[in-house]
């Protein structure tokens, strides 16, 4: 039998999985695979940091390049641009496959990552960079690659989905929530980068290219975050049948008559009966709608260390069954360009709730904003509030589907309006 | 650009969506295969009977054997056993992949057609057999390698997953949901296949197959129908948080120290809070759980010309792509072997019903029962209807996890206490 020389670049919580799936499963891997998988090393910053797995410590290495170089697989789970950037290029250049699950590099980098190793013949995986450890790329790029897809509607970051559906369960407020959530270990001491969207925005990217065979570019990506959703909103949706996701929403449209595909990520109300309402906690999960299947979910684990190494692991025994059976690899990565849409060109619903004191008034100036910009109304809710400084009400609309620009040109005539004292929410809607 | 010769025999609900989108997307295909996918022919028994798509009358053809024998592609969409499984051997010896949907054909004769393709270096693909529209079978076999599958639950049959979410609904009873399922063409007139499991025992054999890599034998699938579930174990169900679900459950477990699988189909009680509880009307699910990825769903439609025809392309671009790269092709399916397990051997959970009149008798009876045969109560609930003929009283218990074996025991000797009048209801339940 043959043996396949795997390296490991980085140890962290998922790498050291990895690490352990590859030394304790040895024997199943090799029958699965056909071949041996031997763990060559580990390159590490600090091979004596304590770990999640005790590994043996003759495999740690602070030279990552020659450990990269001397391998047939190389497990890239360092994260970040740099070094992994050159270490996955040296690797590919010395003519290894690459697995990884870096979803910021590849984002950002990723057409000229692929087209390396298109070039040199070797694979680039990356099933792990999206919804951890849920088989959605593949399924993508192979299963769906027979139909067109229309749309693909993703919870796929799980800290902001553990702090939605803490926020929907008990009223809390995002600040609550978010540091409930960083006391459970669900987000981190700097919630940036989950909180504001850019993680998802960075998912939406990569989903758009496989889903649309095109490089989506991350700088594309409209993007608006969680932290201003408010316990009001919540319960206002709740109310009126909705829950709050925050989605990576990827789109084919036309405009013009020429294909383009929008990629955006926002807070986005859903109806209660959608299957991704259902999705709790920290579980991701992936909506896809294709011409001919219709609708597809996939859902799982989005993150953690082993359901994120299950998705690693994947990827290193089809590259090695690949290697082990001959025949070409290659990056198996979108190579066509469709034009990326700008969000204004982009049609939605919207959610918009207002706070005034004259309503009979309010609701005639306000109708006729929406009449002005060509937005018709779904429905419209009430709710009259009274204490000792008189009477207010509060107005949520729910809009028809209309471009997100006259959308936005709406809500800023209405801001402009005497009679109207604030407007309380502005969220987006999908799936009615 | 390369051209290769698709050949389709069967042209039905399934057949014509997949010739109409071998026209339709001729130009898409080409760009996403690397080869332009030319339908050569379509065999039918009868050229001239009416079909759901508009297609070229040249195409059709009543020689199959001719078909099939000039082609890089055949694509079996018969469904049956002959002429099917002739044909499929008759396209492997003459050189071509085959794709199908034949899940019948898979289950009873799977192991030896793959056999036949491995030997002829020709792909057998058949992602339409199992679930429809959703991708399955790809990632459980490719995603899901480097990982160890412990348990499959599927809702793989929608006619059964429609008559039982109607009667969870509407409180209706059995033959009153099959009726509407029938008028509403989710039920054939002739329903027993579906409905009393035989479907989705032959989809849990080919699941199990993937899933534990072994050839798992249909004959070894204990197969229990829904005929039986009354509207009152459905209103139990509810009223104790559950739903009624018809489940192809896939386990590899420990006999004795050695592995085995075991494939069981019944009506299971699920809590509502499962994912699987979500699924409604005829959509199907699979629910998988491995070591490291944890909890994965697989959620879309699985009957229907249109979706089950996307699985087929998926399929089609997907061996068109391998022949177009070169390399290898082969079934990529199971070779292992592991003993099928007899359902004795499994553990399940019960939920029993029964009929009593003399109740504090009954409990101290029952439960003596339920201790000899080494099984332990989680629930027991009691419900009191009284009339003019006296009181009555309805015990329901659940169980916790305890060998088949010991269950069925205990059901015997519970039925033998003179203090019942009827065991009203024995159902299995998952997910607790």
């Amino acid at each position: 039998m043959k043996t396949l020389k795997v390296a490991l670049l980085g140890c962290g919580n998922v790498g050291s999985q990895v690490a352990r799936i590859l030394l304790d499963d040895a024997e199943d891997l090799a029958s699965r695979t056909g071949a041996r998988l031997e763990l060559t090393g580990i390159a590490v910053r600090n091979p004596d940091a304590p770990r999640d797995v005790d590994l043996p410590k003759e495999l740690f290495t602070t030279d990552a390049e020659k450990l990269a170089e001397n391998a047939d697989i190389v497990i890239e789970l360092m994260g970040g641009m740099e070094p992994a950037r050159t270490l996955m290029l040296h690797a590919i250049g010395h003519g290894a496959s690459v697995v990884t699950g870096n979803k910021a590099l590849l984002a950002a980098d990723g057409a000229a990552l692929f087209q390396k190793a298109d070039a040199a013949g070797v694979r680039l995986a990356y099933e792990a960079a999206v919804a951890g450890a849920i088989p959605i790329l593949r399924p993508i790029r192979d299963s769906l690659s027979g139909d067109r897809i229309t749309r693909v509607l993703g919870i796929v970051n799980g800290t902001t989905n553990y702090i939605l559906d803490a926020m929907d369960t008990t009223g809390a407020q995002f600040a609550d929530a978010l540091a409930e959530a960083q006391r459970l270990g669900y987000a981190e001491a700097d919630p940036t980068a989950d909180v504001e969207g850019h993680d998802a925005a960075a998912k939406g990217a990569i989903l758009a290219s496989l889903a649309f065979h095109t490089n989506f570019d991350l700088a594309n990506v409209s993007c608006e975050g969680i932290s201003a959703v408010t316990a009001g909103d919540i319960a206002a949706a709740k109310d009126a049948g909705f829950v709050i996701k925050l989605l990576a929403i990827a789109e084919k449209l036309e405009n013009d008559g020429e294909p383009g595909v929008s990629v955006r990520v926002h807070p986005t109300l859903l109806p209660r009966t959608h299957p991704l309402a259902a999705v709790h906690g920290a579980f991701n999960a992936v909506f896809v709608e294709a011409e001919n299947a219709g609708e597809l979910m996939f859902y799982g684990q989005g993150a953690g260390g082993a359901p994120t190494a299950s998705a690693v692991m994947g990827d290193v025994v089809s590259t090695a069954r690949r290697l082990v059976l001959g025949g070409p690899l290659g990056a198996e990565t979108p190579t066509g360009h469709v034009p990326a849409l700008p969000f204004e060109k982009v049609t939605t619903s919207y959610s918009i709730g207002l706070e005034v004191t004259d309503q009979p008034g309010v609701l005639a100036a306000v109708a006729r904003v929406f009449a002005e910009n060509g937005v018709s109304i779904e429905t419209m809710r009430q709710t009259i509030h009274s204490d000792g400084a008189g009477t207010a009400a509060e107005l949520r609309f729910v809009t028809h589907r209309a471009s997100e620009a006259a959308l936005a040109a709406t809500v800023e005539a209405i801001k402009g309006l005497d009679v109207i004292n604030s407007v309380t929410s502005v969220l987006r809607v999908e799936g009615v």
